[in-house]
């Protein structure tokens, strides 16, 4: 595959994708980010523990808390044992079980401050130990107030892309589309798009990855509130130009898009990037509408679940083929 | 209606509208929101709930508040009562009514970190249980900071715009206006507009939404102090060139505002959005002064009252009528 | 005074500062804000209390908290006093007096969730009412800290301005100079300014403000980590064209700065107006400098209280009195 | 040094640094921040205390708070005592310092609003100033709530630039070459970069820094996943053009990076600055490719560890030594 490509290519390639031209799968994942591992440095230098706790699902997310929460219970229920039990009151001491369950509770009344006072601490070091479990734990619950509101607050565009794009008759000529559609009951205006090519080509005998800027229809909307179909012509301009159906088939492509919006609620930018590659391109096929009015013709109901519907399409004969 | 205004438009419609041309209804809402509804995909998925808390008015953020506080103690008295009251401390049992009384005061006790100890948990289970619950309430007061910080801390212009358009005299011609005003002690500098009009079309026999961009006056003012009467005159580049009174009342038309301005006490840009229909659109009309100085004449008065006030007046004839 | 300056000044005037011709007093007061008062509409709707609580200075906030507390707790005392004290546990029911001070303390250590428990409800009313005010005050917990943290992360420039400009030498023509320095430990990048006059001529018989925008000789740096003096040159572009001292001194003008720059900490833009009116500009004066590298030669130092030194400084005839 | 340069280096050079010309020192230090420092005015205006809360490590955040807790119970502790111990109940009254021990507890149980009961203030001024205390510690963990959540969700641009820059062969010329990579988790798309080079030039008999915007190859790239090597080539536009081995080594230079991306976890810009100094640009050298295939060829791996990895190499005559 990808013999010969580059001759056929006569759009100049661009230089800015920041992937290298010998980088390996595809640049971006199907979550929309680079496909880059790093290595080198500290480990623990190398990951930001607040985006990691931002990239959690909330179940997993919640999972941690209260993992987290009974490990530091086990822990300070520990130190009140070591410290004798006979320094808290309250606590039952008909066997060794008991008297720790009663110190794990102890700790984590304290920890969460609600502290009932059943059992207490008495003497320097269990009120000292007590002293310090309850700074921590407020401090604990300030740390995760701020991861909350981070993860929550978080401006994220919930755009859903079309899982396949497809070369759709266009004008007399053939286009690649995709679409997208916001999901969420967010409010998108000023939207952007940048779509750029990734097609891999000889040079020099071996496989190469040259980047190229897609020209669309459309590269900007004000309201982004329906579907947005991206349309990039396949005209004299495009890498494309002149590609067989085989030669889609054949050739290592991948279409990276780059979406930008401004969410109202946020007021702040969003960005969202989807990819496209060999495979996931259907060639000969036409979205079908995915909105349409209401019953009551007052509204525009967009249906999400049509993003991925296409019925097939003759597309008119490429240059070479005509020729 | 609506038969025939193609050919009186010479404007080249604009694509970048985000609305299809067959969209029903009008586009904005009242609310400055699309008039778009969703379906398909899980509900749940659809929505943001943080979003949605962001919407809600105060008064129901509260509520929601409040009932979720009763709801959850309630869930957890009956646990308790379930355990058995014999493993709380200090529960008054003289009958049913008492006991479920007391462990709902109790778990709200818990939920809120109060612990006064009157009512304290004894033995596994209960101390258990009263342990997550601290721990789900700590969260939930965790949660809660963070949507009041996101509710009140969410940029918004607080702008007031005028319930109508007018078409008024303008330099010899006639012009649409509209105005807004700022009605809140916040600072709005930056500001710029962009105008644009859906009008009714016949195209192939089917009534369909041609978008127009409106060219203002000035689309971009540096302190948005007073109010800002925005202002389209309607000369050959105008899609209303050539509109009569009538055309203005038997053509489906829809005004849409897009407005954004930097607000310095958020250091953030805000955006709100209007839009007038036609039978929100008065021809022949004035805007009357809000704002003069005061009796001190060392400042000016805005009053907000003022913002829909308007006179008649006679609107030069048009070239249509003048042939 | 203003008699006949229109006729001098030949710059055109621009018509988007946002301001009107027949306002009254300075347009920016000397904080930065617009001089505009509102009134109309409700005046609930007028203020956004989230705006007003973050302008007002830390000691009337933590005033404005520490006597909602007290309020808080004297209500709340109020209605457990009318409950019955017989409802609470461990009061001092010696006299009436005592018995509502220890309802007082009760009311703080349930607001503040301390629950000591010495003080603790028996029974169903005073229960719920304490359920109640704990919940009332961990949301008013959760609502402080968002206001605490909306009040310390609001972006702001910390720049000081000088508090006059002057008319000073340059490149042998006048230039009006004022200068800006930042004062705090924030690190503001990419600064631009927009910089432009309000001057009141007689216009149809009534003076008028009409507006201009003065060309500097820059309006962009990289690093505002020194001071800045912002230059406008008087050259035959300038409004101020062919002014004499006497001009200057009896002309109404207002010289309105807006500032930009990017803070690297807040990663945010931040605003800042300032604005000269004819008593604060100085007449043939040149700033003193007000950097100097330290001994060790190794940094340099900036002294802030120098912003407002300058010197007498001759000007070159103006043209008009050269004729 | 730097005698008769001025008259080698051809381009004008900019004036919009923000930097004076007679400044000492480097210009951006090491950690990027400017090498200025600041007198005059209060002190205390001097410092944001929230910018100077954020910078700080997050040892010394974590140590400051513990020591204000210690300090502020100390201080509770102190009152208590002096109020009388017999005003709460109970204190271990065996001693003096059984006595302050168990009022510093107290103390730090009503702080955190832990309050088990065992200790409870009885009477006027103790509970008076157990009030107090609990609002206080409230008001505390809401201002450290806010800290924490400033000090995480502080947008950073967590990029290591490479400690040295290189003077490298670049299409038959030479050119000045940095790199610089992503180092974490984090996602950066749309960066660009600005560099510009102080030099040291003799004028009027004394030296004086000017400054000159240094073209690059690229000075936009898309997706910052990978390393990005900055290449400024020396052609007839640069102001290094004709430099030898030796001016490079003998000139005072720095070469001052402003890098600005957008971060698409906190969807903001975020900045980061670095400078090159003359002892810190190698001559003749080519930095060394610092990311790979990995092994199943499906992705590429970022070795961070080689961002300072270069060999020597030659480079081409310079335009002066040709001659």
């Amino acid at each position: 595959m990808a013999r010969g490509f580059k001759e056929k290519i006569q759009q100049k390639n661009s230089e800015n994708s920041g992937f290298g031209d010998n980088a390996s799968g595809r640049f971006i994942k199907k979550n929309g980010l680079p496909n880059v591992s790093r290595k080198g440095m500290n480990i623990f230098n190398r990951f930001s523990w607040y985006h990691t706790m931002l990239d959690l699902s909330t179940f997993q997310f919640l999972s941690y808390l209260v993992i987290a929460y009974i490990l530091v219970n086990i822990f300070f229920a520990f130190i009140y044992y070591l410290i004798g039990v006979e320094h808290l009151t309250g606590i039952d001491k008909s066997n060794p079980v008991n008297e720790f369950i009663d110190v794990f509770f102890f700790s984590s009344q304290t920890f969460t401050t609600v502290g009932y006072g059943r059992i207490a601490p008495v003497g320097f070091t269990a009120s000292l130990v007590a002293t310090f479990e309850a700074f921590l734990g407020l401090l604990t619950f300030a740390i995760a107030t701020g991861l909350f509101y981070g993860r929550f607050s978080r401006p994220r565009a919930y755009l859903k892309f079309s899982d396949i794009a497809v070369i759709a008759p266009f004008k007399g000529i053939s286009a690649l589309m995709f679409r997208l559609a916001p999901f969420k009951n967010n409010s998108l205006t000023d939207a952007d798009v940048i779509v750029s090519a990734a097609i891999e080509v000889m040079e020099d005998g071996s496989p190469r990855s040259k980047f190229y800027q897609l020209k669309t229809q459309l590269s900007k909307i004000n309201t982004l509130a329906l579907n947005w179909t991206v349309v990039h012509a396949i005209d004299e301009e495009s890498p494309f130009y002149g590609f067989s159906e085989d030669d889609f088939k054949n050739t290592d492509i991948e279409i990276i898009v780059h979406l930008r919006a401004f969410d109202e609620v946020f007021s702040n930018t969003v960005v969202q990037r989807a990819s496209y590659v060999t495979r996931e391109i259907v060639y000969g096929a036409r979205f079908e509408p995915m909105y349409y009015p209401d019953k009551q013709n007052l509204s525009t109901v967009l249906d999400l679940d049509k993003i991925n519907d296409y019925k097939k399409a003759d597309l008119p004969a490429s240059k070479e083929e005509q020729q």
